[in-house]
């Protein structure tokens, strides 16, 4: 997989993260230098080739650099739950119920590196995977942050309940985000763009969590809901 | 100004706002047809045309309905106050201190307009105006939400403090946004995507307000963070 980007390839090197090769914009960009000298010192390969060349390559624009990585190798449940368990904290989980733009399962991504969650849990049909565009607008989060792809999600959040997981999906209904104990193990749901979370997975979760709506327009781009969802969380789990 | 997209026209037509003309595709959307029945019913001209004829006047690819709408109207932060004090609220404002991507600028617009937000205040310099790719991110919010452009955000931000309100920037910093009180008049800064906030505007605020951390990215997107700031205003306020 190819992936541009200055931040996306400074948090590939600070991950240690596997880089096939990097190539580079001839020229005096000093960030770019920075990160290429810091390759080499890894053994990572770097090339530098004019500008028309590099987006010859990249298939269009670039910031100056980029990586050539394996593909994303998703986790398992287990290695999320182990995240936690190192850490000494009680599980943190957010599912992704068929997030289909990539601009937004980056941003979700980050925000949940940001917040110490110990990992989000895709499906692995009609949604997005991990892809270029995930990495660059993760602003390199990706690289920290533990993502399993699972079949079925309804059977994923039924063997997490069986672990002790509260499994809460943040959609509308008469239930505030706000009554809600995330002291406890915890997944939140986060449905998709245009439908929500799906019939069968709200069936099957432990509650179902809103957040006040006193507008017209009543629902919020899925990664802002995902992000206030994941820090009253951290609120609550703040000492 | 040309609009594109279903959720758009709705809230437009929603809001009574002024709408120029509405052009769709021929075919048999329901959704397309239900909104242009309602457009001719309240007088707005309708006009269809073939998907490419409709595609070259939007220069571009559509959701199958556009609409040509004024120029977008900004306000005067009275105004702002105004809806206020005509809600029996206390002053609840976000400012947006350079926020660049018309993406960002429109997912902010959604989240304050459904978090009940008086209004947003935006520079006139090194900033995104409201263009269609606000309109549309918005999800149409924007004909619901009051928006301010002024010359000079520091002057604006004292005048503010004179009236009594609190100005809070949400940038890193020592201080927990969990430890201010958001019931008093409150306006929130949020930085742009590169830079956060800039010095002149931090130097002018009562205070810095920080989210959590614990990963190692240690920023959020803009439209995220302001989600989270927005809703521990309304966390807070809720009775």
């Amino acid at each position: 997989m190819l992936v541009d980007g200055i931040n996306v390839v400074r948090e590939l090197l600070n991950a240690d993260a596997w880089i096939d090769k990097i190539i580079a914009e001839k020229g005096n960009n000093k960030d770019i230098e920075k990160l290429t000298d810091i390759a080499r010192s890894k053994g990572v390969k770097v090339e530098f080739v004019e500008k028309k060349d590099l987006e010859r390559i990249a298939k269009g624009k670039t910031q100056g650099i980029i990586a050539f990585i394996p593909n994303y190798k998703y986790c398992k449940i287990g290695d999320i739950l182990g995240i936690a368990e190192s850490r000494g904290e009680k599980p943190f989980i957010v599912i992704l119920d068929g997030i289909a733009d990539p601009h937004n399962l980056g941003a979700i991504i980050r925000t949940c590196e940001c917040a110490g969650v110990h990992g989000v849990i895709i499906p692995e049909n009609r949604a997005c995977e991990v892809t270029d565009t995930v990495y660059r607008t993760s602003a390199g989060a990706i690289t920290h942050m533990k993502i399993a792809m699972v079949k079925n999600l309804t059977r994923t959040i039924n063997e997490l309940k069986q672990l002790g997981v509260w499994i809460y999906a943040l959609e509308a209904g008469n239930k505030s985000i706000y009554s809600a104990d995330f002291t406890y193990p915890t997944a939140l749901v986060i449905g998709s763009e245009g439908k929500g979370v799906s019939r069968l997975v709200s069936e099957n979760v432990d509650e179902i969590l809103s957040l006040d709506m006193f507008g017209t327009v009543n629902s919020l781009n899925a990664s802002n809901a995902a992000a206030i969802g994941v820090y009253e969380v951290v609120r609550q789990r703040r000492k």
